[in-house]
């Protein structure tokens, strides 16, 4: 996607230990314009599947999914993370390992609002280990639902999480795929993308 | 806002200690073509008002105020919760109290993102005791930004929190107040609003 594509180059900051900052138009700050263009684009990749529901997770995925759901006609569920001990039964739930945060938490999703029936499409902004990804998926299967695709919006070309969603058999788009960047020159390579 | 309180009426359910879960529609699975009814009810009752940017909380004010940002046409700032204790210079931050989690957490916003020249309107889903509210009012005051109001979509009007937001001369717009819930018959009273 051209478009993000340029928004990165032009605002991503790459800081130290392969960290791109996109948080002033992805994470933090907003851009809902340029979402609705991600929306569009995730509507026309992911055009001919049967998408009646959005996954993603809290909290930076909300926004990009609520936005791109708009365009989808459908509504969106997010999963929370919690590190409480004692989980009801009303929800289905799964172990995450967070890299970034050095510790394992939960991921919960309401019974009620996914299961069987249900055709879904996961939304996130980034990619980089794929552990959230694959904890999404997880409770996609454990509800019975059927999982239709995964969009993310920047994927970590040169980190392992794409070779695994792939690898499972996902439908995964990513929009901008880094293949590597370079903190001193700022230089950011894009994967060509048929 | 009658399509609000009607689906408050038919989907809402009221928990025990005064609890009132729309999980099924606004905090958990989330309907988005009611957030664009609410993002355009939002715009009405600020029209005038010149805004540049909505500030809210994670996670659950993210898919709303992103929503209702389309309908101003301007960026999202959404404030983070963190416990994290050393936190570097360049963030606004400020101590919020939870009364749910029965813990006390500290709320950030980079300083590049809010400022000097900025009009911001707060949008968030539920208003109760007013802490998170006041806490990103705080946050506004403190970048210099000015603040053109707050908007709920869920009005608790039988907490402290709305007399709290409106005696600090604060413009806030409640969607629905909440007067009074029965657990028992499930009745759910709406305060009047003209």
């Amino acid at each position: 996607m051209e478009l993000l594509k340029e928004r990165i180059q032009r605002d991503g900051k790459i800081k130290e230990g392969n960290v791109l900052k996109v948080d002033s138009f992805l994470n933090h700050q907003m851009d809902v314009r340029l979402f609705h263009e991600i929306g569009k684009e995730f509507k026309r990749r992911f055009e001919g599947e049967k998408i009646n529901k959005i996954l993603t997770i809290e909290a930076s995925g909300i926004g990009i999914a609520c936005v791109a759901a708009e365009v989808f006609g459908v509504p969106v569920v997010f999963a929370k993370k919690t590190q409480t001990k004692n989980i009801a039964g009303d929800v289905y739930t799964t172990k995450v390992e967070s890299f970034t945060h050095g510790r394992v938490y939960d991921i919960i999703v309401a019974k009620e609002f996914l299961g069987e029936g249900d055709s879904v499409l996961i939304i996130d902004d980034f990619l980089a280990n794929g552990k959230a990804l694959e904890g999404l998926s997880r409770l996609v299967k454990l509800s019975g639902a059927e999982l239709a695709g995964a969009g993310v919006v920047i994927e970590k070309g040169f980190q392992t999480g794409g070779d695994l969603i792939r690898s499972r058999g996902i439908h995964l788009e990513s929009l901008a795929i880094v293949e590597s960047m370079d903190e001193k020159t700022g230089e950011i390579v894009f994967r060509e993308q048929s």
